[in-house]
């Protein structure tokens, strides 16, 4: 499959370019009958889009779903549902000034190198706005996943050094960087808007929780669960990396303590963090990715342009001081589409 | 594709279980007329096998492999490369006690709730032989990749708490542990000895440098170079997190520090790890993967077998009490896997 | 993959019902830098529409195409080509009559079987609006073929029994039925007109040739230019059956005369069609499909409703009586999508 | 992918070249927990092999299976099932004459064109023998199948221009030709005789029946269940053409004779083949095939060598003066492989 592709029996396909007419999705292999409208998968939307609250990109883009194909009198058919989201915001102009130009941390360089032409504006194709097409698909892996059980739930654990030393899920949507602690979490504020009128960003942990999986999910050798999801979040651009339960803790521990006992209840520790050898075991599936620190910043940078000559660049625009909260919902879509995939290729094993 | 196939162009399919007949792999999309024998796959097997020293399993199985099919009078074809392993020390006997009860740690409990029956001998399926397989098409690649300039290295940073200090590349191979600090490997081997007495075991940190890659090599959006890097290292049974560049550490640096600057040598600093937007930049691959301590000890464990009922389980057998230094070949395996597949489809891509 | 994406390295995803919102096709793995707008495009899509003379549907749907994404400043980027074609004839309403009956010869009552539920207008997904995706992409592959030298013309050489006894390849697009042979394209009109009336339709032959194919094309064992060929070609609803070379004559044909001997200039016959062991041998490329009679007729017809009560229905609307002219530009454009792909797949082996 | 892997969920990746080491095949995706050993798949290699009869080739190669894994206590564990066929009866010697010099009909020069390298020696990997392969995958297939009540049959319709006018199942196993009509196959066998001795060959028709089938098994738009079907049977070397139901001859039909009206009891008559839209219908699959006159002939043809200079060429060696028995039981095999993988794809889509 070539590369906008992802998955193999719930299976999506993104376009777009940041401003071009729109970016849009088709999600191929939904079950049949199921009741879906645009409603359900734009709240979803409205989580990951710009200008939320203070500390997230005052763009106006409301990203406003259509869904153009696949659904019929409310319900899904099977057929490719197909969804487009139409750029309204485009202000192209306002990327004149880096069209010669790399910006430090954006994918600019490498485009250029990997394809020899590219669609500077927004960063095109390399742009956040491609996460729009991924949250829409994940709404509806997520609406599957609801039938079986399964729900997903990610939140911000660190921002700018700042971590959360409580979990109360219920305050996680309820504050504008949705973290898990409401103490935490004002503190992030403060530290991001700091950082906003410095011009500067910073990076931060986000954590997802997956409940309700059966164990037996996940396919041996390499289409194991956690390697899935691994490739599902690094696959997020401001994504640099992602652990397993315990995870890099793991790498001081002692086998008598990582390992863990089972008894008659299940588990009396989670530090696979649900998962063992690529398959769930019934136990919450938790793993951490780390976000790095937004790429745009009005601090000047030293950079090259496209004649290798050096100079300085200043990235202007309206962009995000920390893109933690609005990665929290492209985890969980990444998330919804991995699980519902795999729930898939098990019916197709076992049948 | 089903779970045990890895690939798009450079495509391997492994098989075989630890204690059954052989194990094997076959490779799919090997460049014709290519010089390769089975000495030059043998090196990366032994470095593999089990019994290289004092730290690693005492199993003589000497991996031996087999060319079967894909070369003629020494040169690839391009037809299916295919290598078989056949097992030797089996003693699927010893295994007897573990058969109706799930050790902690090990895929046993995972492997029977997915399929309902399972080959409890040595892990089966599971088995960390299974990467024997990888290693031998890891080899395969290598040897293609020569021929690019592309080369990859991997090495033990930290075991049991012990880091290494120092970067000495010549010293890697010269010491059990594949350390990169010969005074840590020193203490490392130490630590691992007395583990090994005490029945316990421990977990580690390997990391990798990929060198001589072009600027360019990925494929966004899903396919990008981290995100099946990513999916290749957490396909290993033992690996339970990635970072790359910075990797965790992002999450407390500013946009200004994070942020790679350009100047007309290249690149002033590699938080990125030699990846932007999923694109190689050119500049040294770099990833941190972190190896949970070795399932198998034998301190007594909780445990409940297949009625459910709760019982103290000891793993018995000849284990390694740290997977570090057999790990090390395996990542470089599956690292060489991707950069080969991805300049396999840079190719078709661009023609 | 999920079925309604089709190639390797070339991939096309296509979707959207005929009386839904829009067709349309994301084509991911496009090589960059190659000049392409809608009027190239529109060329290929007008071969296709309705209206185009007598003997076709007098639907006024202009297949006015979109592209989305993918291109910039007139030039491939190497991100998805994506092109979309809004309905704008849709007369739903006109279904409402067969919503709960299948008619004979449609995909009403599969569709119904498979996914449970089904959007009955206009055939839904069944419809050969579907087409218009494939063809869209298939002006695109077609762009890059003619970069390579490759070209690729289909007509019809049989309709209602009436063969074409010549090969005149300027008069194809001169015809309304896309024949070789003017004196029968005559014939084949009246025929058409004259079922028509009847209310009936007819099947037909149509042929294909591909040139400047070099030789070497083709992956074995199962991706054989042949095999793939013959995939895309019965994935085109009306068609039935493929033959290459001297085809289903080959039964009857001794190995001395089948055999394609060769000489300093090349093939002396080219009974293989191009491609042996499924490897283009360098000849022409050349295969046959045969296409069902059009299964929507206005002749009374027996059949049974979605409660298994048998009624007669009499098929409305407007239809084309035979539907070889307008399957010669699918058919080219599914060759162009094999062809590329192929071309692809074969710069990744050699690589 | 690559071209030797064939299905999606019941996947499929065979190895091996004709005089190499062996032949083989790893099949993933397999149901675990089916009872399934070697005497159940030997059967089917069985029909397949060379010497049963007068007209079959006189080679004693014996293919003796072994399953190497994937199995224990005699039923499938869900891992990959794999199967090796030792090469015994390997004289490469044999082929050191045409070492240099492209066969007519076979794939000599198009391996040679498209690997730069070949493996002269009995065709190679473009041999007949990787067949075997094939069916002892399909085998698997079968077992799976027959729990699902499906069933599948093929035989000889016509050889050398002597056709069936009867069909009676029970004779076809019981004639060397597998021939559907005993009358007809005693005049086949006096024909294949006569061209035996004459050192030519001829081609023929062999038809499938697939049973058992429940309206809604396919996949649109493009992997439709005669789509796919259509590839697998194009796969087969010596395979040319395929078409379902009517086939060809619906070239020359009318729409209301063509389409097959319904009533309360189904379907009237098949000429759809038992598949509209790429979808069953739940009639029986009906489909036919030319298989082309084997190439190995003793008439001397004219050929060229490696170096382009003319030659005659006479293939020694022994050879079938016509294909179709042997490839009966690799029709079924590969119809086999579809109709199981089509299977776990509705599971999965269904779910």
């Amino acid at each position: 499959m070539a590369g906008n592709t992802f998955g193999e029996r719930f299976q999506i396909t993104t376009f777009g370019e940041s401003h071009g007419e729109a970016v849009g999705v088709i999600i191929d292999g939904v079950t049949p009958g199921v009741e879906i409208d645009e409603a359900y998968i734009q709240v979803q939307m409205d989580r990951r889009k710009p200008g939320q609250s203070s500390v997230t990109s005052p763009r106006k883009e409301y990203d406003k779903i259509h869904i153009i194909s696949g659904t019929f009198e409310g319900k899904t058919t099977g057929t490719p549902l197909s969804i487009i989201l139409y750029n309204t915001d485009m202000r192209p102009e306002a990327y004149d000034d880096i069209k010669n130009s790399f910006r430090p941390g954006h994918a600019d360089f490498t485009y250029l190198q990997k394809y020899g032409v590219r669609d500077h504006r927004g960063s095109g194709r390399a742009s956040g706005r491609e996460t729009a097409s991924r949250v829409a698909a994940g709404a509806v892996a997520r609406k599957l996943l609801e039938r079986r059980g399964v729900s997903i739930v990610a939140y911000t654990t660190e921002i700018g050094g700042i971590k959360c030393r409580d979990f109360i899920e219920d305050v996680i949507e309820a504050n504008p960087v949705r973290a898990c602690d409401p103490d935490a979490a004002i503190k992030m504020v403060e530290k991001i808007e700091a950082l906003a009128l410095a011009g500067d960003s910073c990076g931060g942990i986000v954590e997802c929780r997956i409940r309700g999986v059966h164990p037996g999910l996940g396919e041996p050798a390499f289409d194991k669960l956690d390697a899935e999801l691994a490739k599902a979040m690094l696959s997020i651009g401001a994504i640099k990396g992602i652990e397993f339960g315990a995870g890099f803790a793991a790498a001081s521990m002692l086998g008598s303590e990582h390992n863990d006992q089972m008894n008659a209840e299940g588990f009396s520790s989670n530090h696979a963090g649900g998962i063992i050898g690529g398959i769930s075991t019934g136990a919450e599936i938790v793993f951490r990715v780390v976000v790095k620190p937004t790429s745009s910043i009005s601090v000047p940078q030293n950079t090259i342009n496209i004649n290798g000559e050096e100079k300085v660049i200043v990235t202007k625009g309206r962009h995000d001081p920390c893109i933690c909260p609005r990665v929290v919902p492209v985890v969980e879509a990444m998330a919804c589409l991995v699980v519902e995939d795999h729930y898939k290729r098990q019916a197709a094993m076992l049948y």
